[in-house]
């Protein structure tokens, strides 16, 4: 903590009224390793240069009105001075034409998820990202969890034996009514021009298809989607059920719902394999349940001892402090920022992750729309 | 309580090692209203000699060695002592032969689910039914619960609004491995023969059917299915996931496994409607928890306040007793022989749940096999 | 099950709105080993006569109008026909008498608990159960749940280590307000008179006094005790905590309340010792939770794998299958019968228990009225 | 967030291998308004000096060897640089000597509880702030968790009715053995002249009493304590057991242990009144469980609807996004902070709060050392 000079980074979006922006500033700057010094942070230059300054204490200079104007500005500024990343947490439509940017301008990328609207330009950023050798990261933050990166740590080393089942969720409530009247990000989440073809799924089943990808490392070889819009005048998915099959033959179901009346952020994932089976729930995160055939059930805490390297250094606190969301998002930096600096053994969801999520989105959608038929997950490019 | 002369009843099943003739039999007699007089509890006529007298106590001439001379000979008895139903807890595809030869011997009859091993033959049964006029209740026990009663009672008066989203689960993990070698349950719930066309939807999907339909009153209209065997050797499905379309638009899911390894016998069931979600899980079955828009989460507690009459009639102690399984099954009973003595306001489920039952059952076996095609339910006949 | 003829049994008390003369009723027959034959079910004459026959189904002969002519009158039956034990389950001021006149007609006795109202009186029933050398069962009913006794067996077989701390609660809400005035029940519960010398303690205390002694089989050696009476009016203690010194070293406390607004029966115990820990909640009474040293967290279900004989005898259904209140009270009788009939290997709580349970309350009493003294606990003589 | 400049200050204690040093420096950044710029952190100077530089990140010259040189250093530098509050996380013995230093050198002060490691050294300190009017936070951290002060709001505005019982526990596992052979916190935490009169108590029962204090602001009259020492060897007691009498009738527990095996950090509240009850646990921080008198038990989420003020305001995420130890502790400093910059409507625990917590701890020990004797507690003066 604190060794090493802290890395400069600029923030795009994260304006008045968003929740997400102000996220990624503590989550970055948890471990006192960076420090914001730059940003465009309002869809307006008048609005993107008062929210700089009033809400994020930028110098006028450095609270940009514009994305052009603010990555030829950093660009200009002595190496010393300069930002070392950008954060872009933004509406899903604008993320590859900034990311791009950003790339091209040479700043490493932490990006929101998903990364495009269409899988077509998440594979053109891609080129770029492998074009420009730059890191860049999607913010699944959930992988940065202690215990669902224990997880993936038991199941890749074995424990749960061969992997049959998994199970999913993400319940939310918040847009069980039409909270999009006068919600700033319900507005732009249920418009499909900025939030892309779905938008439940878009939002946090995306989360989800990470998750289970994260944990398992199992292909999904095909599935089925049924994608409802339950609140009446609703222009994209609030809701919808997925039924998955794996390459290797395990099975999965992915449910992902923002109208099931009053669920916060219950995002979960169980797994089940040939010998044991696992369960870690988000709202509980410091623990995971595992079963072991003929044992007793077990509950692994994070802090607690026997536990897999990655998820050690995926905690600050001993057993019994809590850690949470902001916790979990600041490991996703710590990754990112390791690799931004070149040293090794870091840990961070990559556009290989977001070019998945976007081919997942994109078969869920066609899928819902030919009225649930079976669709083949073919091999990410 | 013990207020009228016990109702005297036979059992046919439950043989050496059968769990559920056991539970039967204790349910039935819980509130000391019955009492076990007469059986035919094994599958050759001597082990269903000796396990009537030796298991279950009977005199001699009344531990049969077959059904055909246990029905013979309770009808010839004097009315005073003659068995006044039967229970049926064989395994399922003499389901339907014993019920109609009691229900034509002019007994009612308890019958374990699913009724059938085939749709037609079930229909078959229902027409019997009706044609004699007999109480007939299928064992879909869960829905003897208080609080699944208050359930269906909080969704009949409105409390969550009009029911969008449905998911029901029902997880064990004791067919994990190939238990069908030295477990008697366990293999013919695994023979087509024996079981009928689907093993873990036939054993405990249709609970799951089940509640659902219970719980809400929404009929489904189509269904898509994914069953899948993961044990070597298996002849039966051991886990599937199903989507559900209901009429009038709500959607759901109902996933069962039994190689979920180390769960016990983990069912549950979410509903969320547009005011309102619940919960309810069977290994925790005396809370039900209720989500209310801009409400804090309520806990509703058995043997607690403001619960309906049906829930109130359903508990049998003080809240923070726990009342389980039995209770619940005895509760299926008390319902059953409420009618079979011509009391009214019973509840308990019927040959039409039975039907139903046999009818998502075929469906869902249809649909998997053809790859996992949405086919609709028809309105049962 | 059922496989030998039915002990018959009388109740004495469970009249009109007694909860817990049904609950013995219930749990003495729950295995289908016993049954009802007598009973004097009510303080007037008319009143039990009326009990027996309308709440009980019993014949009107042996609706007892006095426990005197009840006794007389079994008695005096044929052996085949005569009740083979009799329950106690009146207000605890008339469970001695009772008792000792059972006693002396011969019949072996469930009595409740406390079995009195002073330590003398329990001890003198103590030298007639010694002297008649006939079954007494005090129904510290707790002590039946399956992991209760799991707890127990892994304490005396050492995987805790030498025990160091016990902490003990039982929060009830239901006398948080002046219930006693239309409450049958609240009304002897806190009648001096009736219930002894405490209230709390003498209702609830006194089952986790048991508690502490069954699982941990540690004496007290002395106690502090400071108990209060909160609803206006009250005559009795409704609230007390308790601190404990036990012998070898080990402490402890007892909290015990029945003014815990919104609590049900929340019966608790937790012990740790050098090795490990554990914890059992009887709301949710399938459980039990172990912690030993640098392991994670483990917890062990009734009907599981690797239990003692003693809990695997205590449960009647495969794991998962929540047993209750119910069945833990008819482990009870279970262990009783089985002693009634000469069978070996029994475990039920007996007059000892009955004694240092009163032993206990006189001391609880004298440590709060000496305005919190530490007094010792002697010898059980 | 982030609108202000941020503030500067100092860190004495947080040497190699202790826990709560980061602890201090990452809850006064969380939220990006305050900077670590000088410390001494070590008991050697050597120590000291690299330990600002390589853990800190400090630079040499602000990387102190010593208080002295600290308090000194920092007082010359121009305002505009010098350090603008100073944390005290050292062992408890030297809390009163640095933070007096560092009040009469004008730096107002954040300290470790407990204050002092006896009463009349806390009472000095005491006099100190108020000759200064410095600001002093005692961290009694737990009190900014958002649910714990809406315990206090729903309390305060008289939803419980006047509060009639009180259970306070704080259960740890980790000095179940000699701990304090290799583990440096172990060691000074058991160590009487660092430490104080009290080891467990000291260390986590202080925390009880803050909790108790904050959440139903009634003092304590007297109380009666027995603490033990349990692993050989110890010189300071490992757990203890106190009842508290409070003014105006209503009465307590405290339980702390630093022995109970497998626990790891469970700290909990149950405060139970008139008319309500309400549950707080420290592992599942971010609900508050209120039972009203006849009303379904309710669960308040932190970042839910109808919240106190107090409460939102301690939020920084939306709810389902668990807020862990960190954001807790930073709403100290929040608070703190909020009154360094002459800011209104702050909460934080101050002088007042650390010596009444030291005339518990005196009452404590003095009880328990005379074994078990109830004591008064006098005014704070």
């Amino acid at each position: 903590m604190g060794k090493m000079q802290k890395l400069k980074f600029g923030l795009i979006g994260g304006g008045e009224g968003a929740f997400i922006g102000a996220v990624h500033r503590l989550a970055a700057e948890l471990d006192g390793e960076a420090e914001l010094v730059a940003g465009c942070c309002g869809s307006t230059p008048e609005r993107a240069h008062a929210a700089g300054i009033h809400l994020y204490g930028l110098t006028p200079e450095r609270a940009y009105g514009s994305v052009t104007q603010m990555l030829a500005g950093e660009r200009a500024r002595a190496t010393a001075e300069r930002m070392q990343f950008v954060i872009v947490a933004t509406p899903n439509h604008t993320h590859v034409i900034i990311a791009e940017a950003a790339l091209k301008h040479g700043f490493p990328v932490v990006c929101d998820k998903p990364v495009a609207t269409d899988l077509e330009s998440a594979r053109r950023l891609a080129a770029v990202v492998r074009a420009t050798g730059l890191p860049l990261a999607v913010t699944y933050n959930y992988t940065g969890y202690p215990m669902v990166r224990e997880a993936r740590a038991l199941i890749a080393g074995g424990v749960l034996g061969r992997v049959r089942r998994v199970q999913c969720e993400y319940m939310q409530g918040w847009l069980a009514t039409p909270a999009e009247v006068d919600n700033k990000q319900a507005n732009w989440r249920t418009d499909p021009a900025q939030a892309g073809g779905s938008g439940c799924f878009g939002d946090i089943g995306s989360h989800a298809e990470n998750l289970v990808h994260f944990v398992t490392g199992m292909p999904i070889k095909s599935l089925c989607a049924d994608l409802s819009t339950f609140v009446p005048g609703r222009r994209l998915d609030d809701d919808g059920n997925v039924l998955l099959r794996f390459e290797g033959g395990a099975r999965g179901v992915i449910c992902a719902s923002q109208i099931a009346v009053g669920e916060e952020n219950a995002l979960s994932i169980r797994v089940y394999g040939e010998r044991g089976g696992l369960e870690w729930r988000q709202q509980e995160p410091n623990s995971l349940i595992l079963r072991l055939i003929d044992k007793p059930i077990q509950i692994l805490r994070a802090g607690g001892g026997s536990l897999a390297p990655i998820t050690i250094r995926s905690t600050r606190l001993p057993g019994g402090h809590p850690e949470g969301f902001l916790e979990a998002f600041a490991n996703i930096y710590r990754g990112f920022m390791a690799d931004v600096r070149g040293e090794g053994n870091f840990e961070y969801p990559r556009i290989e992750d977001g070019v998945r999520g976007m081919l997942f989105l994109d078969r869920v959608v066609a899928s819902s729309r030919y009225g649930g038929q079976w669709l083949d997950m073919e091999a990410v490019s």
